[in-house]
């Protein structure tokens, strides 16, 4: 597959540098690539709703310890008795980045050395009480939109993707046209990579860790699909697997550079294969797609459970 | 207003006992009458978006202190470097029922005494690790419908509901008529009561706080809703104000008992005001209404950010 | 009582500049003045005990909401059975610091606009992973030393301290002259006021909130007593009342910039009243004084059970 | 070593059923053996002290995820300013049963098939707030008493206990007469069994988790020192490996069955490396105890930092 030459240092430097969209909707935009999903888009997402199936793309909230999951979420339960009767109640907690809970990225969420989303400083904008730009709160009307599915396992014709065959951009453009979708600015992809097969293909092997850093290897996305959402003009990425790792070049964050270079979206850690089977079922490639983070002030993103309607 | 008289201690009963709806969707149904919410149904509720404005019916994470909020949500930041770059990341953790936070109710979530929705045992069903019937992953695909507005102030020409005045049966179905709208089954309806007009004309009075039991007094929707919800239909009550307290009859639950006898779900403390203001804007009464909880296996209800579409 | 004049400002701010601690154990040291309490010292605090008798210094864990707990802490159940048999344990959870709970700060918990203990840059510090300087590990070997009880209800004749006469420097001079106490260096001081009583006498009063700021009032010790514990070389401060507010003077900590000038411990919301009557009983003022403060890396402070031993 | 014949399922029954301390101190007792610590065994361990030299029993708390810790503690840090100067507080959350904190169990933390502490069931006695009988607010008063130091790795001369060779009873009785110790009732022992040499020796090895069950394989104390700790009437075991697993019969607790057969208090994951080191420097075996559990309303045990004092 990866016939075509992998990107130079210099390249991927211009993804993140020269492509990215500071000041596009102003400099004090605090919402980046969603602004591409007007009322119209919302209109048009909505046009695309003829069965009524309801899929969501949320994983369970993460409770158990493994691998996979070093600071589980926490729920605690409490009943109480109110007259002759009683009510239970309970507690969520999570720290939800990482790589076990169905979460949205807020632009604030990630940084190189030269800054945030938008040029802001970290050393300013990050601060005990959250986040003081390109938090949750600015997605606060939800994020509602026309959503593409990249099946690339079926394209591939594998269970998953794998270590050695990373996702690169020119292959999400291969699955448009072999699959005849046109994109257009707004949309939100859902990149299908098989993270449950692989995952019960390697046992023994955690898909990652929070605080893992750059020295982790796992299967995934390669940097260059980074100009694919500039071009696409994509408002959010929804994917299971996350960056490949190890990078390949030397920057913090590859594909994760979107969030501050391009103030797109992230939805990390989707449940996609219940929707990727839906799309086969109903012979489509496109659904409304529906996210409402929780309005978090200063919050760097939510946990969240999307929901596709066909 | 309150012209018509009010039901007796034994029609109450009779709400509660007579016109329930256990085995209506099977003995073991765990999903109520959010089952009125086919994908038809679905597909109508997208039919209704014609502008495309999107409404959060959300308040913010009830993060600070007050007497409305006396168990605040935990929103704790950290920054982490990566190469050289870095990230922030938060933990959010929320003891959500109560009157702070815009959240659902989960059938589990209250009884009386004589059992939990479908005729259950709480005191089988309510567990250390969560409840093991009516618990909210079985609404995991959402909650996607017809929304329908109710504004009550609107109606009655004033900021708000009062603590003498309570909102009975009789004037939703006057609001119904008044203004034309026809409900359908499986409607979700928006009672909207002015709770933070109230709130600021009354700053020194807590609307109410968890755990505060049936002796509080507090202005909300009156035990005779209940017949409304129940006649209707309704898969889903959204409100600002909750049940009008004291109940005035001896049970534990008044509006809130709707959870056990018909399986219709709540979305407590939502943020209504902006919601009925848009559809004044919008001179519509109807719009796509989506709930997305939180998939916790055992959870008695989410934390949510509800969002309108017109 | 207060016959004596109050200090001038200028005499406030050479409590706090002049007469600081900073270097006088190393410009490096964390532990300061707990470095007062040698081997011997323990040695000799443990030759005080003589009936045996146990005192707990510990308000119970603040789950409770309520004015003087804003923010109560978490205190939540499971059950897990095994084999044929089972246990339970629980979570705790706490922001200790506040009126509620009984706990130690450490010297890295408070700051003025020159600095923290020895003079350290708080911004450089204070981390998102906790105080890289004056936490409260250094302090893991405990504190074991010679409690004295000053017992300012007693002295004075009345139930409690009140807010319109503060507990002044000179004042617990007396109590030592009129007891015939003799302080040593490394001794540390309990300042009964009498919170409990004043708290039953004004039950609709909250003595205190975290976050409250400087603008509030309540009763407690004025900043004089700051030269008393410089005075005497005092390692540690337990007392029911916090320091007196307002300040009456333009710095941000009163009897809490001992912390940071010092290096002074401070034990607050200690539970006094069982303590005083206890010395009452036993006719003493001195007794072995026991904190064990958790060991947490970068702690500011720790949740503790001080015991006194007679 | 275990020339001995190891307790047949019948003697083991027997230490359970027939030895139990039910009723001993009264049938509505919630202090057990802990009663033994008489106000003059206080006195007599105070008299101990010689050195003033202090150490601590106390492993860091468990903040860091990792193989012995799925469930890591939560230290998350603010900052706040107070008029031109600012303070630091921090939220401490910890599950703190399991093998990665130094806590205490409370009598209520365990039961068998049988029932909990002095006959109680379970079932009624556990709470969704927390114990109703037996629970660590009964210790308030602290556990002070003598402590004794049984230093297994030194008696075999080896680093540390493993797998194939538990500690038995037996062993126990042997230090002890080896050493010339003579225990006293109401003393509390402290089983160093060279945990920290084992996992360095065994790196990949994680050394238990929470809920691990009895499933689990890991090196320690054998059921054989049940009678052991009831002959000699002690009041709190303190070791750094817990119960050798598999147990070898059929029964759901090992050593820990003294919490709800003899009333004995156990203090789990002790760090113990540095007492025994201290205990061969100071050419001691024995030393004042000092345990200050937090005063939790229904808490089923303590994170404490636990003091010796030579």
């Amino acid at each position: 597959m990866p016939e075509r030459p992998l990107p130079t240092a210099e390249e991927v430097r211009s993804y993140i540098r020269d492509r990215r969209n500071w000041g596009r909707w102003g400099k004090d935009d605090q919402v980046g690539a969603i602004n591409l999903i007007t009322p119209a888009k919302r209109v048009a997402a909505a046009r695309l709703v003829r069965t009524g199936r309801s899929v969501s793309l949320s994983r369970p909230f993460p409770k158990e310890p493994g691998p996979n999951n070093s600071l589980p979420a926490h729920h605690y339960m409490k009943t109480l008795s109110r007259g002759n009767g009683g009510f239970a109640a309970d507690y969520y907690g999570i720290f939800y980045h990482g790589v076990a809970s169905t979460h949205i990225d807020a632009l604030c969420h990630t940084w190189d050395e030269e800054a945030m989303w938008n040029g802001r400083d970290p050393k300013k904008e990050i601060t005990f009480e959250g986040a003081t730009f390109g938090s949750v709160e600015h997605w606060a009307e939800g994020i509602i939109t026309r959503g593409v599915m990249l099946d690339v396992p079926r394209h591939r014709g594998v269970p998953s993707v794998t270590q050695d065959a990373p996702v690169h951009g020119w292959e999400l453009d291969d699955i448009l046209t072999k699959r005849g979708i046109k994109l257009e600015p707004g949309d939100a992809v859902c990149v299908y990579s098989g993270r449950d097969a692989w995952q019960s293909a390697n046992p023994d092997t955690a898909y990652g860790k929070p605080y893992g850093g750059l020295a982790q290897s796992r299967p995934g996305l390669h940097v260059s699909c980074l100009p694919f959402l500039r071009d696409h003009d994509v408002s959010l990425l929804a994917w299971d697997m996350l960056d490949h790792l190890p990078i390949g070049y030397d920057i913090p964050w590859a594909v994760h550079a979107c969030l501050f270079a391009y103030g797109v979206a992230l939805l990390d850690n989707a449940l996609l294969e219940p929707l990727a089977r839906a799309c086969v079922d109903e012979g489509r490639d496109e659904f409304m797609l529906m996210i409402a983070p929780l309005v978090v002030m200063g919050g760097t993103g939510s946990p969240a459970n999307p929901l596709a309607l066909f």
